[in-house]
């Protein structure tokens, strides 16, 4: 839901994104900003939400995997001017914001965000910007009861105008006490950060130019300074290792559960449940144990899926039942389940299975490519691949479709009401008319005729009192 | 275990129980009551419970939904006399109770129950009854951290008789200080609280009959008002939406694990068990993490169950190991697994699937309405449906009982020590004689001999130098 | 990693496990000490911790089932001499040590250990040994919030040197009040244990002989009583039941989890991961929720693994991907999974398979015994077993290798290039040359030339306007 960029009294909002630290305790060839939270790039996250609080321009600074990190944002980001800026070498946070300024409108307000912190929010942003209000240095900060290794606020009298961020690592004893901490995001007016970026240095314990030395200047020119205090930890959450992504992501994951069952998702566990994409669901939908759907996925009214199911790119219509253990991944070409229709337990359904009203796809069934229509059955062990099926077909157990000649790709064509036996092989391309039979066992290569039966078989001869081989 | 009808000092019991609300955040048309908490409708688990107290008479509340929960109860409760009185329109709890007061017999104690409070506990309500005596009203009460939104329990000089209970709504601040709630359980005379009902008014701020001013009126007629306090506020948990359900249901499955596990079953993660019924278990079962039973499912001594299968309605014996991703729904015909079986990976048992001891059933292997004899073997990509199978069969990869031919389904017969090679079908009805051999790729359709060798395919010719297709 | 037995000032060191006790907790068959946690027994955990701190002997006291005790150590600990030592019957804790005495040597430190304690640390163990000195009595202790049940500390004028242990029921209202226990590990040079173990006496409310009555000895022989206080409670946790186990299991793999992530490896939920054994991991591994791994695991660099995956004893080799529901047990002859294979989901691969690099095995697919080449596929439905594998084979959906004649196991060799058509039986020992096709549905029992196409197939047959059974 991209809103139209924001155009009133505070006028345009532009936003800088800090993409080009190198995440060393990830410990991965990856960039930090693209490691994944429910299924998409931190950064993803990021440059979504400036885009709804309707950003003007982005700059996403970019350094350590910057040719990666851009490629990653290569179709843009709908409805925003989008910009790189690298920071070669990285020199600190002040540093990286000096990069993006050059690229950076006099007339807006410039919000200052992270591409490693993913879950920043919509509302929490609006307030920042309403708090800068065109004139003023807005700082988003929060209240840790261990604030240890954060920037601490700095305020006058304690309680008073903030006049200081502190770096840990520069702050004194009575600094290091202070539990409000900057979180890294702040919106400020363009014409006012450039000229205080101008003024930066580095004479700090770690040789950096810091960002927050800004509130420094900005107190020193009678520019007030205000913060904005979050309570929602999970919005100002940066990710720096494997594991503070895995409770992220867990944290995430717990928000997604708990927006579904407040719609009326039944849920059997939120904490075994993982969301990456969009889920939207009629009503009485119920989803068991330690199911996975990414991608987009919708659920029709009545939909029950059941535990361990893995699901992505699909469309499942009013009252399917999903048994455990089904696997469908629809990729692009998609995955539609008809209503009514009955899949699995240990079924898969691959791109292009398109599934009419009432279909059953039983136990060690694989579906690719195919279009079955309602009422048909292939309910255990069987392949459908590249396949047209009609209507009330009933495929037998076993059954293969031999689409594949080791060079190119086939189509059968089932028509309606066709019964298709046991272990049969259907060598493509091939018609089996409408409403004919398929002995069980047959290999068949040659098209069908509506109504005929078909078989092709050896004759059945038997030795009496054979002798089995013995074991040596 | 239900127990006969309590006939002591106090008389009998009847229980009045509340099932006629929407349950609105729910989002669902199911009727409140009829969602399920442990596989068990919430309504289920109270009228067990009033069967459990020696309840004579249960009279259930009905409104939304009313002939949906009426028929969930169409079998009754078994040793109670079962009505049902319907509210309509829905005035408020006191106008509920009115509604069953005219089924209910002067001479017991009524101890009015919540339909969607699954969890109130046997001893619990057999001490409220208890401090009802006969002549007293009963309040069961909790104290809560954070009581907004309750009923709180107004006493006499802060500690001491109890003289109302005050909705939330209709409290005052220092009301609202109060910690100890109405948990919404009482137990009464019904000679009491028929005259108490018949002088309820709605003049509040809901406009609603409130059940709870009765204890003004007990006041008024020096009843004395007790409260059974309890601490264990699972028991007295509501459902209101599906977050609730969920969170109702992970403490109720840990319950379940933590009484299983005192009994001597090593759950490998209890947070990651769910048990939808009840679980028999022998001495040193072992379950792995993520599994699901449903029904009635017995595991004998030793039994070992793998990581991630789901049972349903099974009883597996002594010693038998059922390996991860293994589904079991015995139904309502049972599936039994012999003592020593191994079953799975990747097994499916379906109703009917009756397997002796040291049955070895394998992966993508389906079993349906079929017996197999002890050490018989099934141990890839097979399916046995309708089959009766004899002793140390061993049934190939890849075989298929043909059972069905598109209109009825027929029985295939497998003596004892038969081999069925790989890939064969046997179209049944069939019988193939004990300690015959059916060599791989064959169709049969003709019943075979004892000791007979027997074989059904095509001849092998070769074509040298064959040009496969080439890739368009 | 065992170390060389330690030979530094404080001489030898020696271990006393205590492995006697019944567990009747864990209401089990199973001696308590061989309850696994992570894989392995207790007992199992200890005498590998015993070995790592350089222990010269290690003398584990056995009682309740010792013979099945002894028979799991019956491959001896590598580095350390491996003495047992029979309680029979069981008077206490220093009756136990009483039964040690005698093959301890004089010149060492002895450790005294509990094998139902099954995380103590190396580092711990070393700090206590320090502790002792080689003259001192050095405790293990630490504090708990609850410490009922457990023996208190008791310290002269209170935060002084410890003159006394104090077990639970025997301990004054002021000594219960003490918070610091003993969590029954010691540092004790042996001349002073044996002199001290000479001394004990049962009169206490147990009847019992205490081995922590050696510390009111020592306080009377003027030998100093030192404690070493842990505040790691996993490494002090005992287990007596299985919710103990259970909980002890989640920590413990929490734990692992953790040093995982420290090194990188990417899990999507921390508490839904199971190691049981060891896992080494390159670069950029991705583990998705609900794994399971046990015995010795590796994981090429960016490796990654689907969800609900179990994987045992197999070694998985760069850029592998692993999709979800796929079960690797290796076993013995371990699995190899080449460079760049995509695997699943719904595969499983036995002891014995060995895939080279870009190996593709898909859904319902098992492989076991066999090697397959670089670039071979069997993508669908199929059975390879005791088979050798060309490259770039393509082994047709529902095709099998029919290894087993009922009596032996047979090899069947496909050459490189080979196309195996769907449904095919390949009946060892047999072998298909290089570049050869089987046509689909055969059953081929005789070798087959390079380069040739084979087919085994009977003639397909029509009967037009065929009238299918009717439903009775």
């Amino acid at each position: 839901m991209n809103q139209t960029p924001q155009q009133d009294s505070r006028g345009p909002v532009d936003v800088v994104i800090m993409a080009a630290g190198k995440g060393t305790r990830m410990k991965s060839k990856l960039p930090k900003v693209l490691h994944r939270l429910g299924g998409r790039a931190l950064l993803a996250h990021v440059t979504g939400t400036a885009a709804r609080i309707g950003a003007r321009d982005v700059v996403v600074i970019t350094g350590h995997g910057a040719a990666e990190v851009e490629a990653s944002l290569n179709s843009g980001i709908e409805g925003v001017t989008l910009r790189f800026a690298r920071q070669e070498p990285q020199l600190g946070t002040g540093h990286a914001v000096q990069q993006a300024a050059p690229l950076l409108p006099d007339d807006g307000t410039v919000v200052v965000l992270s591409g490693d912190v993913p879950l920043i929010g919509e509302d929490t942003l609006r307030a920042l910007i309403a708090a800068s209000a065109g004139s003023k240095l807005a700082l988003l900060t929060i209240e840790f009861d261990d604030p240890s290794g954060y920037g601490r606020v700095i305020r006058a009298a304690g309680q008073g105008e903030v006049t200081a961020i502190v770096e840990h690592k520069d702050a004194t004893e009575a600094q290091r006490a202070v539990r409000e901490i900057y979180s890294g995001v702040m919106a400020v007016p363009a014409r006012l950060l450039k000229g205080w970026l101008a003024r930066l240095d580095n004479k700090n314990a770690q040789g950096e130019y810091y960002l927050t030395d800004v509130v420094k200047f900005a107190a020193a020119d009678g520019v007030p300074v205000v913060a904005h205090i979050t309570t929602d930890a999970l919005q100002v959450a940066g990710i720096n290792s494997p594991a503070q992504l895995a409770a992220l992501e867990r944290a995430w994951q717990l928000r997604q559960a708990n927006a579904l069952m407040e719609q009326g998702v039944r849920l059997a566990d939120p904490s075994r449940f993982d969301l990456r994409g969009t889920l939207d669901c009629g009503a009485d939908v119920e989803i068991d144990v330690n199911c996975v759907f990414e991608g987009m996925v919708s659920l029709g009214e009545g939909v029950r899926i059941g535990a361990n199911c893995v699901i992505a790119n699909a469309r499942i219509e009013t009252g399917a039942v999903i048994h455990p253990f089904t696997h469908i991944e629809g990729e692009k070409a998609g995955v539609t389940v008809g209503a009514g229709s009955l899949i699995g337990p240990f079924a898969r359904l691959r791109p292009g299975a398109q599934l009419g009203a009432e279909v059953h796809i039983g136990n060690f069934v694989e579906v690719k490519n195919s279009t079955l229509a309602a009422g048909a059955k292939a309910n255990h062990l069987a392949y459908l691949g590249d396949a047209t099926v009609g209507e009330r077909v009933n495929y037998g157990a076993g059954s293969i479709t031999a689409n594949y000649d080791g060079a190119n790709k086939h189509r059968t064509v089932i028509g309606d009401d066709v019964h298709v036996g046991s272990n049969c092989v259907l060598v493509a391309p091939i018609t089996i008319g409408a409403g004919g039979t398929i002995g069980g066992g047959s290999t068949i290569n040659k098209s069908t005729e509506p109504g005929a039966l078909t078989v092709a078989r050896g004759k059945q001869v038997s030795f009496p009192n054979w002798k089995r081989p013995q074991k040596k």
